[in-house]
């Protein structure tokens, strides 16, 4: 009970649990570091949706203990010359493909450091040049988190391409942003952040593709008096973004809602 | 190899596996209890639906080494005023909202007492209202993996909320049940347990949606020499549940049944 | 960080992530060894899909650390008189029904000695017959993990049942193959393995479904500069097998193309 445990390595990728690629990842990982403690957060990101991958790592990434190392591979350009990164924060490592897949949760922890990998001995031997989850980030990971120092992987870069996010529009009375996600439960998760709004401001009204959701915002998914998927409201979900909501139901079905449409907050 | 182990906790959840929440719950449970072995029961319960949480917890529970945590989140109405509870049986702990949710394994470990949970200071802290899975029974679960006494964490509860089962009918000639719910294979699981039958009644007959399903209860799901997808019968499952199942294929689908549907054993 | 880390067994099944058949083979495992790392390779594997459970394997198995448990089941004839076999390789142990599942992971790593598993003394006690994986696989794979010498579970066997795989036929001048499997991103994946084509061959000609594949054989599934979704092409995949992708979208919904459909390569 209070031995060391191991170190902790995380897995974010689009690779679903029914092709074996998640185990590869796993048992490179396993065969470098047999210590890790290898904790998935999320396989079934949408296929190449790296704004997806990317809310998901945020979601999370916070509430791990110092020291995680964070490896995210949602990578649709895998064997062209995209760059591939580790990038070090105050608190965690993080390993995966330069396309922005880090892009949120480097808002909540700068990164102090980012280095283009481009040792390759620290790679899989082999011919492959599809799976880079497996040949590249998952030995890399792995050596991290036995304490390789990331400056050995390759040289240091300062610009990393950024995540597609919606560019929010905020003015004096509002702000226009538009939904990025749905999640399991149908919930329009929007690009607008509670910290986007006035400090304070606490009367504002929601619309989502030009029609009003009712307000005022809610604290609560569903009471137990509300009839099961009648209707829909918006409330700050936790990861602090404005969502929409179905009571017990889809507002993404409900509202024919899709990532791209609009929100708007107005005060 | 013979290390002592670290603690175990299980996780039930409707969360999935795309949207981030499931990792969060692991890094608060990773930041208090590093020592955790954090083991994933099923996170692709149907959103809401606290019935297939308690049967896929009691499926499972019941296996695992005395005094593993338990935590189970399928809460439709988190946010609201409803409980949450932690409870001790002579086996496990078990953490999660007083839905219903623990409903099935309490007949199979009766708890000893049940908890519930009011003192704050085990939560995290925040804003947030909808993700009590990460801000409440994640923290709860991991202090008493870390071997917090349930007594502080709030009063003692007589009365937890009881699942929403249907009630079986059982009459001098038979039982009358219904589908609780279909599994990944298809099979359409009843209500009616072979406890429920008379001791040594070895001939009966079984119908679903009154229709005749041929006997008698069988040992398989699909004999070597079955044409796959052909026909249907009986047979009692893994968890001792009447099932209806299709050799090779899906009983859901050939009988259009669904939970509700009537299932009934007459001897 | 330096501990000697707990023996891994990794699982691949078709249960799923809803119904607790996981969680109950996870629990059985805990509690025969609890030192066990018990690693995920898939669970979403279609149901009786023995094909996709042998392709899961064979892509991860051979990444992990010698002595490794690996535990398939994929088992649609359970509680029949088929067999359940123990293997053991230069490097690893494989527990699972004899049905083929292990067909393709022992090209790689030939067995050197196979057991089948008779000595009733490591299952579950119980009435249930349709849950091997709960019931007899998982307590095997946990004494092997514990140590045990796999002659001590049954007799020697030498004709383990072959996996159904097509029989590519290989000619002078090409191979004819078929479509074995599609993964999570729509490649369509076939029969045919680059060491099937003649030492140093480079320039040869794909067709599926008797349309020519725009040639030639690329390195990577989507370039950053081309259209998502338009146009298909051939590469041999990470584990080697010739594959048809589209970039950015799903060869087999652009093909409709399914398992079974010919693939030829002609040199």
């Amino acid at each position: 009970m209070i031995m060391p445990p191991g170190p902790i390595i995380t897995l974010t990728t689009d690779f679903g649990d029914a092709d074996g690629y998640v185990g590869a990842v796993k048992g490179v990982i396993l065969a470098i570091c047999p210590q890790a403690n290898i904790v998935d957060i999320a396989h079934h990101i949408a296929p190449h949706d790296i704004i997806q991958a990317a809310m998901a790592l945020a979601a999370a990434a916070g509430y791990f203990p110092p020291g995680t190392v964070h490896a995210a591979v949602v990578d649709p350009t895998v064997g062209t010359d995209r760059r591939r990164i580790v990038a070090l924060t105050e608190k965690a490592f993080f390993v995966g493909p330069d396309n922005g897949i880090f892009g949120l949760v480097f808002r909540d922890q700068a990164p102090a450091r980012i280095f283009s990998v481009e040792n390759m001995q620290f790679a899989l031997k082999g011919t492959a040049t599809t799976f880079d989850g497996r040949d590249v980030f998952a030995p890399v990971a792995a050596y991290l988190a036995n304490g390789l120092d990331p400056a050995e992987i390759g040289p240091e870069i300062e610009n990393p391409v950024p995540l597609a996010w919606p560019d929010n529009v905020i003015g004096a009375d509002g702000i226009l942003g538009a939904v990025v996600t749905t999640d399991r439960f149908g919930n329009l998760i929007s690009s607008i952040h509670y910290r986007d709004l006035p400090e304070g401001c606490a009367s504002f009204v929601v619309s989502i593709k030009d029609r009003r959701v009712p307000g005022p915002v809610v604290s609560y998914y569903q009471d137990a008096g509300q009839t099961a998927g009648e209707g829909y409201y918006a409330l700050f979900g936790s990861s602090g973004y404005l969502e929409i909501a179905c009571p017990g139901g889809s507002a993404e079905k409900q509202l024919s809602a899709r990532r791209g449409d609009i929100v708007e907050v107005r005060w």
